[in-house]
């Protein structure tokens, strides 16, 4: 997550706002111990350059607000050795939901963002009403988090993630083709119902709509943060084709947050038609509808959209495994159409990490080599200017954990949303 | 230009880095005077949030390095007059050149990006050899800066646009295909060669290359500081198509600088080949040979490359005006690749801003009005994701305006790096 790196001090002359500050600083001590984890007062003071006072008095009310919890002394410490702070392991849980086409995952995870528990479950999203896709998220979110509660957690909050456009003001979908959802609110109501199940203080209680695959490339961007990159580009194969493009570190998110459909480059002007009414989009040749019409005949349980798309996705694999030509050959023509739509985006967008969700990811011991090789020879940078293909490891959940990061982000960004206790 | 906007205040504790403190907060004073006009020093303080004793230490550092000046009393205050201080509008000036196909443009502009001076000479670049050329730009900004000098000027630098990929870092072109340059040293024998023509403190006398396309991005972005968007992105069409992606206000430039090759996106995987090696780029459809080739018959004086590349639009654009039909054809038919080309790089970006330059621009009442009116329809997000299409007013300027605005962006950024006088 990103977050501040400098400390910020009041300002000279009286006109500082002195809670703007306290809390840029609160977001600084919680962001410090979140990446290089739990270390001593004194060392916290040391590496932010905050006086240990003021550092005293920030971990106490951080403390109070449930976000740190005193550990062990911590070794290795220069004269007295000081009691080691920590992210609490449980005091605050974060919640992300995700509705799919074809599924409903709700994950709580606490604030470094481990997951603490997970559900899935299959949901004709597109077949229900939005009232009662909505209620049904409030139920699985309600019926994971309400242990959690009752053993002391506290919800930060639920971010929901949608396979559509989102606004993120009104906390509503915009348009998502594959649920049938056009302008329909999502923050408001579940906000209701998820509150009438989880009480608690906060009120609205505060759940957040975004879109999957933006989401999905925050997770990434976190899995990697040993690594720390700051232009990263994640392509997810599903129903669709997903998108999310993250530089300087943040999501590009553009003017109105409608950045990153990546599946919706048009490839070819003459190509299929596409569900956003174009033809030749990315998402036509490199979707996994795409795929499984090239690799199997109609009849084929692989192409059976009643059987569920891990088990079909696994017989693909069996088969390429086993040497297949018809899979094979569907997976080489499929892989030179990502091939040519991954050059295009690293030259407009030159990312560090080119990262494979969703089915290229299931599959990409048979795409992610090709598209490392060649990738150099159809980019216009020297070197595809240092761009590395990698495969998503968060199978499907990477939405979902997406969605419970950026619930944390909130609190994480201002930690005086927590309440005291 | 982007700068800080906040103060920052020395660390409590004596671990501040005081001169870093300082320099931000002088950059601060000159990035507010440049936005927002003269004003006195207590309406500076009262601004800023800074107090009026550092505000007015901070402002005759910078009358002593040469950024600022003194002028008339500032009408309208409470209280005793100050006298309002300034942008000085001579001591420093920027210096910008550009390397074109067939062209050089060489220009200095104050700190506020206001042309002082600017000349364009006809330059058979790829024909010369790599030194030649550099030689000759050298010359020509000699010669274009030395009256400022002797009238007092000092120069903080010079920013050279190239048609190409660029390594700021060592200061050299990495690609610039329609030069036949690759891997071409720039910044240091352009250094030599100009510090050893304009003399002054600097050495090495500063020099910094890029590309032509981002630098023309940072001149729209400059020439619509009123609105100030945020998300701007720029098409230009010459020879080829160059790009420039801003996000958050900032040059996107990815992990080494190679963002923005828009022209690069591929649009046809059957197309016509394309001087990057492959194939169906949407320069292929959209630069002006592309254009040429359908407008006008083999032997028209448009084709003619001997003829001034500005004359042979100056003549299509005639044609245009009196309805002749095979230009008007070759412009709808051209303007339908961009219309899609667009689409795809809105779905990708969602700018606030879709600038059109280079022949884009000259012949931009036959192209903008479709755009504006046939983006929604072709892009994801309602209502084209808020983009509006606008036509660039900097005429062939823009990178040369860019680079200046770059050499200038060193000083407003670090005033430390202007010597006091």
């Amino acid at each position: 997550m990103p977050g501040p790196t400098a400390p910020l001090l009041g300002l000279a002359g009286g006109s500082a706002d002195h809670l703007a500050v306290r809390r840029h600083n609160l977001a600084l001590l919680v962001g410090h111990l979140r990446r290089h984890g739990a270390r001593s007062r004194a060392r916290l003071a040391a590496e932010t350059g905050l006086n240990k006072a003021t550092v005293s008095s920030l971990v106490t009310e951080l403390m109070e607000r449930g976000l740190l919890a005193e550990g062990a002394a911590e070794r290795g410490a220069v004269g007295r050795p000081g009691l080691a702070v920590d992210l609490h392991p449980r005091a605050l849980v974060a919640l992300g939901a995700e509705i799919g086409v074809d599924h409903l995952a709700v994950l709580a995870t606490d604030l470094r963002g481990t997951p603490l528990v997970e559900q899935r479950v299959a949901l004709d999203a597109a077949g229900m009403t939005t009232q009662a896709v909505l209620e049904r998220v409030a139920a699985e979110v309600g019926a994971l988090a309400a242990p959690l509660v009752a053993a002391g957690s506290t919800p930060v909050g639920l971010t929901v993630a949608v396979p559509g456009l989102t606004d993120h003001e009104s906390g509503s979908v915009r348009d998502a083709p594959n649920l049938g959802w056009h302008d329909q609110p999502v923050a408001t109501p579940l906000s209701r119902l998820v509150g009438a199940l989880l009480g608690g203080d906060a009120d609205p209680w505060p759940v957040d709509v975004d879109n999957e695959a933006n989401l999905a490339a925050l997770a990434e961007l976190d899995a990697r943060a040993d690594a720390d990159p700051q232009e990263l580009l994640l392509l997810t194969g599903g129903a669709g084709v997903g998108g999310g493009v993250v530089t300087g570190g943040r999501l590009l998110r553009g003017a109105r947050g409608f950045a990153g459909e990546l599946g919706h480059l048009q490839v070819d002007p003459e190509g299929l038609p596409c569900s956003c009414g174009r033809r030749g989009c990315l998402e036509t040749v490199v979707s996994l509808p795409a795929l499984l019409t090239l690799a199997a005949a109609a009849g084929d349980p692989v192409r059976d959209p009643d059987v569920d798309v891990l088990q079909r996705l696994e017989e693909l694999r069996r088969r390429a495994e086993q040497g297949d030509a018809r899979t094979l050959h569907a997976l080489e023509e499929v892989g030179g159409h990502l091939l040519r739509g991954c050059a295009s985006l690293v030259n407009v967008l030159n990312p560090e990490v080119v990262v494979l969700g969703g089915w290229f990811a299931v599959l990409g011991r048979w795409l992610a080599p090709t598209l490392e090789r060649e990738l150099a020879g159809h980019v216009c940078a020297p070197d595809a200017g240092g761009a590395r293909i990698e495969v998503s490891t968060l199978g499907v959940s990477g939405a979902v954990r997406g969605a419970a990061l950026r619930a944390a982000a909130a609190v994480l960004e201002d930690p005086t949303l927590a309440p005291l206790r």
